[in-house]
């Protein structure tokens, strides 16, 4: 079918890039780091958007929308934030094209048309925000605020790869504010927990919860939380942040309110937010050889059925028993495919929905009729079962439960794995080299001692976890004294 | 409450704009011509969204995501469009900012990171999304194509007006490309009925279908079907347009695709869109002087539940009946709000509320709980009626329905009653100045007299109705013949 992917073992970034554009996922587009995102792609986004869309509400918040253009100078006023995303930043600077009097047909930038004040265009919107939120806090009874955005940003990037890293990206930010640092600091963590259940329950894909180093930290928060993941090739990826803001943008936008008691205090703020780079995490952590595995509660298609018929009348008697299980299936809130093109060979198709990840394929031909049997085989074992025909709309809701809490196991097993204790930093190059993975090593707190490990080595500390036991021993790098272990990888 | 807006008969433009600021829809921002979109007016845009989105899948589209970025060169490919958008777009120059030296703590624009070529902010995406069908479009098994994207757009725009003229606005555009003409034209047809349908079932607003006149035409179709609607003040709103691209754009991106036959043809094309507009529609079409008034199939909050009492233990008994009357009704998927703050009185309520349209409010006092009553005030012509208690689940649905209804019909009324058919031009003229609403004449069908009209009345053409009857008649302003009447209007 002109479909081969590239191995993993063969070359896992060609393998990552194959299987993105022949599962039509995405592809690059003609706009320098932008990508599209292709209909199918796009429609496993859509579930994520729904499942994270509705955790959100559940937890109080509402969705608002925020313009797309900072004016510079208000994008400047968070000075940590606009020194951290300054290199990075589309510049709007005109407002209108001309036809160009040396190039009939041809249209240039009409220099009369140059804006007063540049706009960037968001790379992250809490500057925007936080400029509006001044407008709509004055009295604690305005608090919390706790708003959600769905939106594209723009970080401009030199090296992109598809979901991973790109110039334009879709995203979700939620902007908080909150009357006391601790309200905000609940939030941070309420919403961090929120993305390790979303990672875990519908991307069946564990996580490990920490907190950033300060050279990794958001720039502009006081605290950056996030979930960390491993992908198959053993580098580990951001998932998803959490910022507590302390009140930095509350000090650069001025953001005050009347506590009960009649004080005017500052506004406490958290931001948060995950991207279309889950789509990138999604497929590194659970695909194999053959194409995507798509945990069931992500996937677009949950069975696809695939008449096996060589005549127009047993292609028929197959549609009527494919309908039914479709029919029965379909009631129950499963999206079924039901494959009837004359077009393509059983082989083309089978390998088509393994390659785009649908979890379970049934497959009907003229011999299961006489028996009254299907053979359904499903997506993340390769496993294949000869089943009666009255129990497969019974069976498939529990297999496609058990699909699930497979994918999630493997991916646990794999990560738990790749967890490797070191105690030297001998051993922890060695690991590094060899196994790669998390690198659990006590490490001195300084931000010198994590530049040049991370110049030396290329790993970088993902995250400081929650769950990390006081443990006295001391730094791989310098040898000084450490309370606690944290994780090393190399990452996406 | 400080919410008091300004009468329709006062001065209708201010009332729209006290309106939406004071509900809470959106207000302007401290971008140039760009909104922030507030939670509740958000929430609104949701409910438009999911309806259109189901019904565009219903009819076999499936949603992409394309850049935002359009490279100048893709922009200027297909002439009229780009001569169309040239004059309004806002334009990304550069990627960087770098720190002022003249100025310290302030960024500038890093002249050596001037971008080669300029890119485009999308003010739609036919250049970009065509550009991209050029590689997805071999043969006639890749067609039709069917897609839908909901996006950002910009529109650089002088004179902005929340919601209805703004820089930047929200959409969905759809672009489909079919093997033949005939295919195009009625996805372009099915379309404008989707559009008319989810503006007449879900906004409750009657529109007249028709095609635009060709100086009205979007820039680089063919044909421009829309749905025109009559706003309370006898201006007209396009609601909705379906342009009919012919080959265009397959012209202008190369886009062709080999028959079943084996000859190489060009591409046929369509694109459709609504926009962030209909909010303004929405706002216009049936709201008073109190407020909105919202159709329930399009309401955030459905019901809302506010007690009348003075003491806390009245408050228990109320709460009591009003938890039971909200579950019951949540049960059956309506959205139901019981407001039991403290801080402020019934009144202060009431009139909220109503300012934000929610269609029935339910009071519950300790007197209706002696009488197991409730008082149910229904928004749109704010008749109370008192109910038992048990009927409330039950009268609510019917009760909803009837809302939906009622107020549709009063638009339609209203819209019937603002259609004039007149046969000069000085009843023309007349009818505009004192009456307002269409203008059903004569035209003789030349660009000429149409920008005559438009320069003497500012009345412009707003569609040539699609049911519009054969009938020998003569030109108002020419006096030359014509065969059939065109709908003339004031606009938004």
């Amino acid at each position: 079918m002109g479909k081969e992917i590239t191995s993993r073992s063969e070359d896992y970034a060609q393998w990552y890039i194959d299987l993105v554009k022949k599962a039509d996922l995405a592809e690059n587009s003609d706009v320098r780091g932008c990508m599209v995102i292709k209909p199918y792609g796009y429609s496993i986004w859509e579930k994520m958007q729904q499942a994270l869309d509705k955790m959100f509400k559940d937890t109080g918040h509402t969705n608002a929308y925020f313009p797309l253009f900072v004016p510079k100078s208000m994008f400047e006023a968070e000075e940590k934030n606009a020194e951290g995303f300054a290199k990075e930043c589309a510049i709007v600077t005109h407002y209108r094209l001309k036809n160009d009097p040396q190039n009939k047909g041809k249209l240039m930038v009409d220099p009369e048309a140059k804006l007063e004040e540049e706009l960037v265009v968001r790379p992250t919107s809490e500057a925007i925000i936080w400029s509006t939120y001044k407008k709509w806090i004055q009295s604690y009874r305005d608090l919390p605020l706790l708003i959600n955005q769905w939106a594209n940003v723009v970080r401009w990037e030199m090296r992109t790869r598809l979901f991973l890293r790109t110039a334009e990206f879709l995203w979700q930010e939620g902007h908080t504010a909150h009357a006391t640092a601790k309200e905000a600091v609940e939030e941070t963590e309420r919403m961090l927990d929120v993305y390790a259940e979303f990672a875990e329950t519908f991307m069946a894909m564990p996580v490990i919860k920490g907190r950033k180093s300060e050279g990794e930290r958001f720039p502009g928060a006081v605290d950056t939380y996030c979930i960390e993941a491993m992908m198959q090739d053993g580098k580990a990826l951001q998932a998803g942040t959490s910022h507590f803001l302390g009140q930095n943008f509350a000090d650069a936008f001025d953001v005050q309110f009347t506590s009960k008691e009649g004080k005017l205090e500052k506004v406490w703020g958290t931001s948060w937010g995950v991207s279309t780079r889950l789509m990138g995490a999604l497929i590194m952590a659970h695909s194999d050889d053959d194409g995507l595995v798509l945990p069931p509660k992500l996937a677009p298609i949950h069975v696809v059925i695939v008449p096996i018929f060589k005549t127009a009348e047993e292609l028929d008697r197959i549609s009527e028993q494919a309908n039914k299980i479709a029919d029965a299936l379909r009631k129950l809130s499963y999206s079924v495919k039901f494959d009837n093109r004359d077009t393509h060979k059983p082989g083309f198709k089978f390998a088509e929905y393994e390659l785009k990840g649908v979890p379970v394929r049934i497959a009907i031909g003229p011999r299961d009729l006489e028996n009254k049997t299907v053979e359904m085989a499903r997506r993340d074992t390769k496993e294949k079962q000869v089943m009666s025909l009255d129990s497969v709309a019974i069976a498939i809701p529990a297999l496609l439960d058990d699909i699930q809490a497979n994918i999630y196991k493997k991916a646990l097993d794999f990560r738990t794995s790749m967890i490797t204790q070191v105690d030297s930093y001998i051993d922890f190059k060695k690991v590094l080299d060899e196994k790669g993975g998390f690198v659990s090593a006590h490490w001195d707190g300084t931000p010198e001692t994590e530049t040049a490990i991370k110049e030396e080595t290329k790993a970088t500390i993902r995250c400081i976890p929650l769950d990390a036991k006081e443990e006295a021993g001391v730094c791989v790098y310098s040898g000084k004294p450490s309370s606690k272990r944290v994780l090393f990888a190399r990452a996406y």
